[in-house]
């Protein structure tokens, strides 16, 4: 990998919103958080850490070009990579949770209180990472020329995928809302609000997912648009203009990102 | 999925020291773990609840026949599922740390109470099951006939699961042992353990792992030993003749167990 990898060349920086949020953590911080302004995984950090309101250092590297900077705190070279009192720690969702402990003054509480109810958000985090994301690769990358391929085929993942977000709302509180646990955001709802604001490249790549009016449809609607609406969100997210070389690979499944590969592969989230 | 199911004439029930253990935990309490005797993922859960020494009831259901009181918990069928408070849980890593939770004053305490250390002991459990796992399962289902397939290329994954083992235990604390964080048993040992006492099935069935004799074999060993002689442990294993069957299948590659199947399409753990 270097400066020949076709990822390497993506837009250098975040902007909009996003810009405005990574200016005002660009000053020195004992905690820093390597990051690419795109990744989704990324995202998830950076909604934990302003909810929250930890301070932080925003350090913006490109994770194709593997700078020695983030190669010598995470080997694999990916981002996120959080520095905490000099050592390295990433895999976005172990951060989120290490955030949570390390911090426990910062409010809101991410994690409900109640031992069942942390479990439970768990394991509908666990699924957002093992099932609808990979679920969201395949039906993004799927091509409808190619061996074995056809309409029916992506209407196939298409429908896998509309399937696995269903399932996910059926988990949500069935009697207040509108977050996963009802009227606070909790860990859950950030762990999926960085491919929840992206499904946006469906309706420009792939002539939209087509979610039916079904009764399941009102409660993800609300979901999502209390997520869209919220300031961390908003606040971490870049103009749509440069979003879209980086999605347009993918739609053309020639990204190379780890994920983008890993999906090729059949494979989940790597 | 039913009776015809080649996996559902699978032997009945433990056997041998865990055959003890399971009469031990038959008496009704409100805790009740629905376990599969020969099923790794269900024994990380049993070894949490025994070194913690924590009340429940073991429930043996053959997971291969999705009985109703199973599926009434578990949408999916599978083990583990625990009930606590008549209400279900499942995904053994998701389990394991709600025990940890919810019984506070249980110890030996499995986490880490520093953040950071809980946080890189979850960033390992999470190697286990997204990278260990899944090579143990390509190396041991793999066959050498078939197209592509060759003894080259049985080197190649068997390679490749060594390598997961390499950079496991070089994450281990170097300056004490015997388990990943020194002396104490902790959560991310036990998560590995149940494969780490089936890896005589590629002595058995692939002529064994050649693991070499470079100086990390020598961490490995003693990690490997402390484990296996661990209390828990032992209590938790079956008589090996009636892992044998199952684990033929796996080596065949004829198993149809949900993993069995989605190693077969390249994926990782379902």
């Amino acid at each position: 990998m270097g400066s020949n990898h076709p990822d390497s060349q993506l837009y250098p920086h975040a902007t909009g919103a996003a810009a405005k949020m990574v200016s005002e953590h660009s000053s020195e911080q004992s905690l820093k958080l390597y990051s690419g302004w795109f990744c989704p995984f990324v995202q998830r950090v950076l909604l934990v850490l302003l909810e929250k309101s930890i301070p932080f250092q925003y350090i913006e590297v490109n994770p194709y070009l593997k700078p020695a900077s983030l190669l010598s705190l995470n080997p694999r070279g990916l981002v996120p990579t959080l520095q905490y009192a000099n050592k390295p720690l990433y895999e976005s969702t172990v951060i989120c949770e290490f955030l949570e402990e390390a911090y426990p003054s910062s409010s809101p509480k991410l994690l409900p209180q109640d031992p069942y109810e942390r479990a439970y958000g768990r394991i509908w985090s666990d699924f957002v990472t093992s099932r609808i994301i990979p679920a969201f690769h395949r039906a993004l990358q799927y091509q409808v020329t190619g061996e074995g391929n056809s309409e029916a085929g992506f209407g196939e993942v298409k429908g896998e995928f509309v399937s696995k977000i269903r399932e996910f709302t059926e988990a949500m509180s069935s009697s207040s809302g509108p977050f996963f646990f009802g009227e606070e955001i909790s860990m859950v709802d950030l762990i999926l609000a960085p491919w929840a604001v992206r499904l946006w490249v469906f309706e420009h790549f792939k002539g939209g997912l087509e979610l039916g009016g079904e009764k399941w449809t009102e409660r993800w609607g609300a979901w999502l648009k209390a997520v869209e609406e919220r300031e961390s969100v908003k606040a971490t997210t870049s103009e749509r203009e440069h979003y879209l070389p980086i999605y347009q690979r993918y739609a053309d499944d020639t990204a190379q990102s780890e994920l983008a590969k890993a999906t090729r592969k059949g494979r989940g989230v790597p």
